[in-house]
C-alpha cells in the first residue's frame, strides 16, 4: 500500500547573514555540504530574517528620530522610541496597542506585532539595531526561486516566513509572508467530499502550512536553522503572491 | 555534517468511522499495512473528525429543536436553524456574529467558526447529521497515547487537530485541540539569541506547528488521510493540556 510521506530538511551551517551576502550562493553551498540537490515540487522555506539582513534592511537605531506618536507608544509600553518609530514607519496603521503590545498593519497588509520588526539575533554587543521586514517578500522569493531554477534547472517553490502570534492562542507559529512557484491557497470551492457534500472547507492555506511545518526545524535561539527544504508536499506550482493570502479588510470580523 | 530532519507519514486506508469503533485499533492495523512502528518521541496527529465519530458525538438534526436564537441567526445567515441550534449549544458565548459567519467560543475555550460543529463528510445521503467536536480532546489524546502505550511500549505524543479559519489570512490552517504526552509550548523565556541578547519571541506553538504539519498530508477531500505519524520533530515530553495554548480573556486583544 502506497504510504504517502513527507521529509522535511534543516540546511545545516548557514553562516550569520550579512547586508549584500548572496544568499542563492549560500543555500547551495549548504545543499552540498549534506549532497542534497534540489528536485522538481520541492519547497524550500527561507526565514524573512536572512532575507532582510542580506537585503541591507537593517536599521541603525542612532539614525532614527522618534516622532511624537512614537514617544507615547514607548512610554506606554516602556519602549525604546526610536525602534517604535521604525514600526511606525513601516505600517499603513495600527490595529492594536495596549500596553507594551503594538499590533499594526505592515506596508506589505500583514497584521502582526511590530509590523515584524525584531530586534533580537541581530547585532554584536554595543550596536543598537532593529530588522524591519523584506521590502516585497514576494519579489525576494520569485528572485531566489529563478536563481535557484537557472543554476540547478528544478522547478521549486520559495516561502520567505516570519514567525507570528496569534489571537486567542498563546504561542507563535510561522507562516507565509513570500512565495514565489506556487498557489499559497488551495481553492476547494466546489469539491465535493467522500459522500458527495460539497465542502465546507473552501480554503486551504497551503503555504502557510509549509511555513509552520518548517518552524518544527527553524528553532529560535543558538541553532539557527533559517532554510529547510520540503520534499513531498502537494501544492499547486503557479505565480500568486502571498498577499492573496490578506483577507479583504471588508470581509475581516476582526479588524 | 548532521542534516536534521523530520519525517511525516499519512496512514493510508484508513475506514470510514463509526460510533464505537476503537481507534486505536484502527491505527494499529493502519501501521501494519505500511509496516511501520511506533517509536519512542514519535507524535501521531489525529484529526478531531475521526475521534467525534468514534466517541459518538454526531447529533442527527431531526432531534433538535431550534431556540428563538438559533432561528434568528440563522435566518441571517440562510443556514439550517437545527445546526446553529447544535453550534450554541457547543459554545459558551458569540464572539462575532455577521451574516453566514458565526464565531463562537466553545464549551472547551476554543475560539472557532460554528465551533467546529461540521456537516461535511459525515453521512450518507438522506442522513441529516452534525458532529461537535469531542467533549474533551485532551482525556481523548490521553486515552489514545495511553493504549497505544500498552501495545507497543512506546512512549510517544498524540495531538487531536482540527482545521481552523484565522483573523486577517484566507485559508485554513489544522491546529491542536487535545494534546497528550508533550508541553503544547515551548517556553523560551529568558532564553538567549545567538548574540546573547534575550529573545522577542518567548513561546512557540509546537503541538499548533505539529498539527499544521500533519496538515499538509490530511487533505480535505476524497482521499481521507485522518492519521500522520511524524517522526524526528523535538518537542518537550510531558503532561500538559492544550487548553494551556488558550489565551488568558483578559489578555487577548481580539474579543
Amino acid at each position: 500500500m502506497l504510504l504517502p510521506q513527507i521529509k522535511l530538511y534543516a540546511l545545516p551551517g548557514i553562516p550569520n547573514i550579512k547586508a549584500g551576502d548572496d544568499l542563492v550562493a549560500v543555500i547551495m553551498d549548504a545543499l552540498h555540504r549534506v549532497n542534497l540537490g534540489l528536485e522538481d515540487k520541492d519547497v524550500l522555506v527561507i526565514t524573512q530574517k536572512i532575507v532582510s539582513k542580506a537585503e541591507g534592511c537593517a536599521v541603525d537605531l542612532n539614525t532614527v528620530t522618534p516622532s511624537p506618536q512614537a514617544l507615547e507608544i514607548a512610554e506606554a509600553g516602556d519602549k525604546d522610541p526610536r525602534h517604535i518609530e521604525v514600526i511606525l514607519q513601516q505600517s499603513r496603521g495600527i490595529i492594536r496597542h495596549k500596553g507594551p503590545i503594538l499590533i499594526t498593519e505592515t506596508c506589505h497588509g500583514w497584521i502582526c506585532a511590530n509590523a515584524g520588526v525584531d530586534r533580537s539575533n541581530l547585532a554584536e554587543p554595543g550596536q543598537e539595531i532593529v530588522l524591519p521586514l523584506p521590502a516585497d517578500p514576494d519579489a525576494s522569493a520569485r528572485r531566489i526561486r529563478q536563481q535557484l531554477k537557472e543554476i540547478t534547472g528544478a522547478a521549486i517553490a520559495v516561502i520567505i516566513s516570519d514567525t507570528h502570534g496569534r489571537p486567542w492562542r498563546e504561542g507563535t507559529v510561522n507562516l507565509a509572508l513570500g512565495v514565489a512557484g506556487m498557489l499559497p491557497l488551495i481553492d476547494l470551492r466546489g469539491k465535493k467530499d467522500m459522500f458527495g457534500y460539497t465542502l465546507r472547507v473552501t480554503m486551504i492555506a497551503r503555504a502557510d502550512e509549509l511555513a509552520a511545518a518548517a518552524g518544527l526545524l527553524t528553532g529560535q535561539a543558538a541553532e539557527a536553522l533559517p532554510v529547510v527544504l520540503i520534499r513531498g508536499a502537494q501544492y499547486i506550482p503557479g505565480e500568486a503572491n502571498a498577499t492573496t493570502i490578506q483577507r479583504n479588510p471588508e470581509k475581516d470580523l476582526f479588524r
